[in-house]
């Protein structure tokens, strides 16, 4: 139903899809809130000049204008256009800034809303989705602690998100700190450049990013390929990520007496606590990945990818970093540390790869049968007092053959029809109520003031079709 | 907050208010998934055709544009443009047509989202704000049964609202084919122009709307008469509802053997059985009011408002009708009946006017005390074992003081502080894990394995400020 949207880049889901995606969403935010993360949403507006701060992304931008300004719209600078926010980072800190005398610190939140980005689509790429973000915002300073366990509470929203087909997921952690004291400690001056460039691995390869460091960013041969030897540093705990470290140092001559060795060593005791205290709790879940860069400059520490197993076509599904510099406000300053999972991606591909589906379609375990037009509140009565109980209850369109009213039930996955009392033409025919599992064919009589359908019938859930039998 | 936005039309709730709203919602979906509507979502922009076509809206638009087309956006015809929805009906018969194939009808959906009007914001309107619908379509045809089914789901909806604060609420329902008859048999033409100007009744009063049918529909003095003696028409059940239409129809000249009666007649059927099989299920809950006019044109039949007891100054909070043409596809015909709340203003209603706030800010119940950042990961593993037992739980941001990390928990509402295991410097000073709950003082022994909340403060719920108390 993605594929078919009829606009594309907005997906759309049918019932029995949202019914998954409402149920990965109430998952992700049982997570987060079990984690003490207070829930907040912002406007889907953001003044232009807000919006364009983030140089990179500008061209994602979609601006609005009134009706009434159609023909006049570029009279007014886009600075003071409003626009369609493209991530919950920016909002995020506008809020904070703006409400900051009302919140507690640090501030824990989670967000999860539709985002959008007037891109030219891509295959697979959406101009609208959903993102779920968490982020820690301290006024002032911000505690290290919070950038191991805010991707910890993240690995725990992906492991809950198995259930749903999603393949186990692990997080690569980088620090922007090591990255930019290393390549100073090479001679590099263009860093952002540097990053941006290698942020590019995984797409063009080793090749192509060592020529575009070397035209593009000033570096010669061997700065570049001191650039790639980091990259390809991986460790799963901080002596390992340490030793190697120290290794490419001395092979290329960085020099421990020196400002950038000292940025770099910051940067590497924070990553090496990340995978160290990371491991105490969830072993392999979070690892060492220095070739982690992410595009976005407002990262000033920590940066986070997360890759899935046996999906590398997904990309990083959940993203993110620290950031001192996101929000002030005069002469304060409030250091950030978050990340954001692209939820309708994932949603994409336990729909389409995965298998997932609802139980049924309705969120009804029972069908009212209506014997005739005029009993129609008595059906009505019944699904009253099943409702009362918790138990979601639909009532047949219309008094139609029994045989077509068990037909809509079938249709939308309702597993119970009932069946009011009914009088019969002789005292033979009568019946009380009944109710019938149509998946199972048993039929039982029942009381609509006692009755309780078998747990596993009783809510909505989400399965993982078995492809080889499908 | 919504006072304080920092952009007028888009309210932006603090996390305890929001608390409330999320919760608002979680309580209106619960009951439209109780009653087997389905949840789906749709995308935030439609065409600027299907946007137009509600002739009385085109002037709420806010169109979209990328910002790469800023200075040529004039170029694109309006029709061809995007814009944001700002409703869930016109969305829903965009969805149900493209979707038809993949629907079991009759398609009974809720849908909980943003819409947006780009319109100069007054006192209390809002350019963005959040709606709860539900909506019946049928597929050729629909049954009666929906018209009276669908506000009594709101009533159910509105009744439990009522613990947030609202007030009781009444359904006030008039058709449309009965209006239109009766002022055709009155001999007026502009029937549009008649049900504009009664719509106007409760902002101007009778003596401006009667002057209003005789400048503007044609009406002379005895014919604007007689439109507000209809209007004057309530009724809580079918037969005094009968009786008050036929003592105007004879008042007023209205012939039995004319098209113009039979339309009317009709319409009071419907009308008069909405009134008597609400009244069985929920008495008092829906009345006829022959006011009730709703200025938009695509209604066929019944129409609802609904009006809260005690607040006449919020207007209706919860409107809709039956539409029989609003989806077509061919010769195919989709007619619906729906109903719709406007939830950001209850919501600012139960904030600002009932007291409802939080019964905490943070979701978590606990908050674990650390002694110092080198046990950290012992209060880490205290709150993992509580949330893999459902119990939400924060860890304190800094091993301050103990007041300090008392007053954090305190700020966020949190009842309970967990202090680990403390070894003490002396036998004597050790103590096992403890559980304070800093509302009430009392303090226990405590094991994370085993350990449950109090019921009361298991869970963040709302409650409703004792205006006199506070």
């Amino acid at each position: 139903m993605a594929k078919g949207a009829s606009l594309s880049g907005f997906p759309e889901w049918l019932p029995s899809e949202r019914a998954v995606e409402q149920r990965v969403i109430d998952t992700v935010r049982k997570v987060f809130e079990l984690n003490g993360f207070l829930g907040i949403e912002t406007r889907a507006v953001e003044q232009g000049s807000s919006l364009l701060k983030k140089g990179e992304t500008s061209k994602e931008i979609y601006l609005l204008s009134r009706l009434q300004e159609v023909g006049s719209e570029s009279d007014t600078p886009v600075e003071d256009r409003l626009g369609l926010h493209f991530d919950l980072t920016v909002p995020l800190s506008r809020y904070v800034v703006e409400n900051s005398g009302a919140l507690t610190f640090p501030f824990k939140r989670w967000q999860i809303q539709k985002v959008w980005r007037g891109e030219r689509p891509q295959e697979g790429r959406f101009r609208e989705f959903v993102q779920a973000d968490i982020d820690v915002v301290g006024n002032g300073d911000l505690p290290e602690h919070y950038e191991v366990e805010l991707p910890l509470v993240m690995v725990s929203v992906m492991e809950e998100l198995r259930a749903f087909g999603m393949p186990k997921a692990t997080v690569h952690a980088n620090n922007r700190k090591l990255s930019e004291g290393f390549y100073r400690g090479l001679g590099l001056t263009d860093i952002e450049g540097v990053l941006r460039e290698v942020d590019k691995l995984d797409k063009i390869g080793a090749e192509e990013v060592t020529k575009l460091l070397v035209q593009e960013c000033g570096a010669d041969q061997s700065q570049a390929e001191a650039c790639l030897a980091l990259a390809d540093l991986t460790a799963d705990d901080g002596s390992s990520l340490r030793l190697g470290f120290e290794t490419l140092c001395e092979r290329y001559n960085i020099n421990h007496d020196t400002e950038a060795y000292t940025l770099a060593s910051e940067g590497l005791a924070t990553l090496a606590m990340i995978v160290d205290e990371a491991a105490k709790i969830r072993p392999g879940a979070v690892i060492a990945d220095l070739k982690i860069a992410r595009g976005l400059d407002y990262y000033t520490g920590s940066v986070y990818e997360t890759f899935l197993d046996g999906a590398p076509a997904l990309g990083s599904v959940c993203s993110g970093g620290r950031y001192d510099n996101l929000a002030t406000q005069g002469k304060k300053r409030y250091p950030g540390v978050g990340l954001s999972i692209g939820l309708s991606r994932l949603v994409s591909y336990m729909l389409h790869s995965a298998g997932a589906k609802p139980s049924r379609v309705s969120p009804a375990a029972v069908l009212v049968a209506v014997w005739d037009e005029e009993s129609r509140s008595v059906s009505n009565g019944i699904a009253a007092q099943l409702r009362k109980r918790g138990i979601a209850a639909d009532v047949s369109p219309s008094a139609a053959k029994l045989g077509k009213q068990i037909r809509y039930a079938d249709h939308l996955g309702i597993p119970y029809v009932w069946f009011p009392a009914n009088s019969g033409d002789s005292p033979e025919d009568s019946k009380g109520e009944q109710v019938k599992n149509i998946l199972t064919g048993e039929q039982q009589n029942a009381d609509c003031l006692s009755w309780m359908p078998d747990t596993v019938y009783a809510q909505q859930s989400v399965q993982i079709e078995d492809k080889a039998q499908a």
